[in-house]
C-alpha cells in the first residue's frame, strides 16, 4: 500500500514489493495471478481498512452526523499534513493513473466506492432527517458530489502543498452549500 | 499528451516518447535536461492549449456567464464519453500520479490552475453580480469547490465508465447548490 501509495501502479515493479516484503517471486504467484490482480486486491484491503475506521469512528461519536463527517474530514486533513501531501487517497489515486484500464482494478474501485457511500448516504440522510442538511438534493446525490469534491480537493492539496485551502472550502460544502 | 494520458508519468518511458515522434535521444536534451523538464513543459502547453479553447469559447458564446458554465462542462463530458472514459483531465491525473513529487511538475500545475481559475472567477463573478450564482461564498471559493468537484467526478467517471451520473451531478451543483 505505501509503495504504491508513494510510486502509483506504473511507479511500483512487482520487484520492488516483493523485495520490500521479502517473498520470493515464485510464492507471489501461488497467491496471485498477476500484479493487476495483486493490486486489485490491494484497493479492497485499502478500502476495507478505511471503511474499519469509519465505523469505528461513527460508533464511538457523540455528534450529530453532520458533526460527525466533519469531524472525520478534517483528521483527514490533519493527517495528510502530517504527511506533508505526499500521500493522498489510494483509490483516487489508482483512478487517476488506471481507472479507465484495468477492469480488475475498476471493479475493486467500484466495490471500495459503494463500500463508502452506503456509509455516507447514512449519515447524510440522518442529518437530513434531523434538518441540518438541504433536502432538496437526494443524499446519493450529495454524497457523489462530496467524493467528487474531496477527491479533487486532496488533487489540489499535492499541487499546493498546503491545507489551509482545503479547510476552508471544506467548510464551505458543508456548513453552507449543503446546509438546510 | 497523449502517451501521458494513457499511460501516465511513470507508465510513459523517454523512450515511448522519442519513438512516437522519432527523435534522437541526444536531440531530446538539447531541448529538454531531463523527462520531468519535458512533462513540466506539457502540462503548460496542455492548459495552455485547454484555455485558447476557453476563451474562444467564452467570446464567441451568446449565452449568460452560468449558461457559459454550463455548456462548456457538458462538452467536456461528451468529448470525454466519446473516447470511452480512457481519458480524464491530464492535469489531474498527473497531480495525483506525482502531484506532491516533483517539485517542477508542481509548478506547472500551480500555474495551471490560476489559469484555469482567473476566467473561472471572472465568470462566477459576473453570474453573482447578474443573481443568478449565491453571494454567501465568494466566487474563488465557489470556483476551487468546483475544481475539485470536476476532477473528483473525472475520476468517478473513470472507475464507472458512464457518464449519466455526472451530468446529473454537474446539473445539481450548477442549477441547485450554487444557484442564488
Amino acid at each position: 500500500m505505501a509503495l504504491l501509495a508513494e510510486h502509483g501502479y506504473n511507479g511500483t515493479g512487482l520487484k520492488m514489493i516483493l523485495d520490500a516484503v521479502q517473498i520470493p517471486k515464485g510464492s507471489f504467484y501461488n497467491y496471485f495471478e498477476s500484479k493487476e490482480q495483486f493490486v486489485a486486491e490491494i484497493i479492497r484491503e485499502y478500502s476495507s481498512s478505511l471503511m474499519v475506521k469509519f465505523d469505528r469512528f461513527v460508533e464511538e461519536s457523540d455528534q450529530d452526523p453532520l458533526g460527525i463527517i466533519k469531524t472525520l474530514y478534517y483528521q483527514l486533513l490533519q493527517s495528510l499534513e502530517a504527511q506533508n501531501y505526499k500521500k493522498g487517497c489510494l483509490l483516487g489515486d489508482l483512478a487517476a493513473e488506471i481507472g479507465g484500464q484495468s477492469e480488475q482494478c475498476q471493479r475493486a474501485m467500484q466495490w471500495s466506492y459503494r463500500q463508502w457511500q452506503v456509509r455516507m448516504v447514512n449519515l447524510l440522510k440522518m442529518a437530513q432527517q434531523s434538518g441540518v442538511i438541504r433536502t432538496d438534493i437526494e443524499a446519493e446525490q450529495l454524497s457523489e458530489i462530496f467524493w467528487s469534491y474531496w477527491e479533487g480537493t486532496l488533487l489540489r492539496m499535492k499541487i499546493e502543498g498546503d491545507v489551509a485551502g482545503a479547510k476552508q472550502s471544506l467548510d464551505s460544502v458543508l456548513d453552507v452549500l449543503f446546509k438546510s
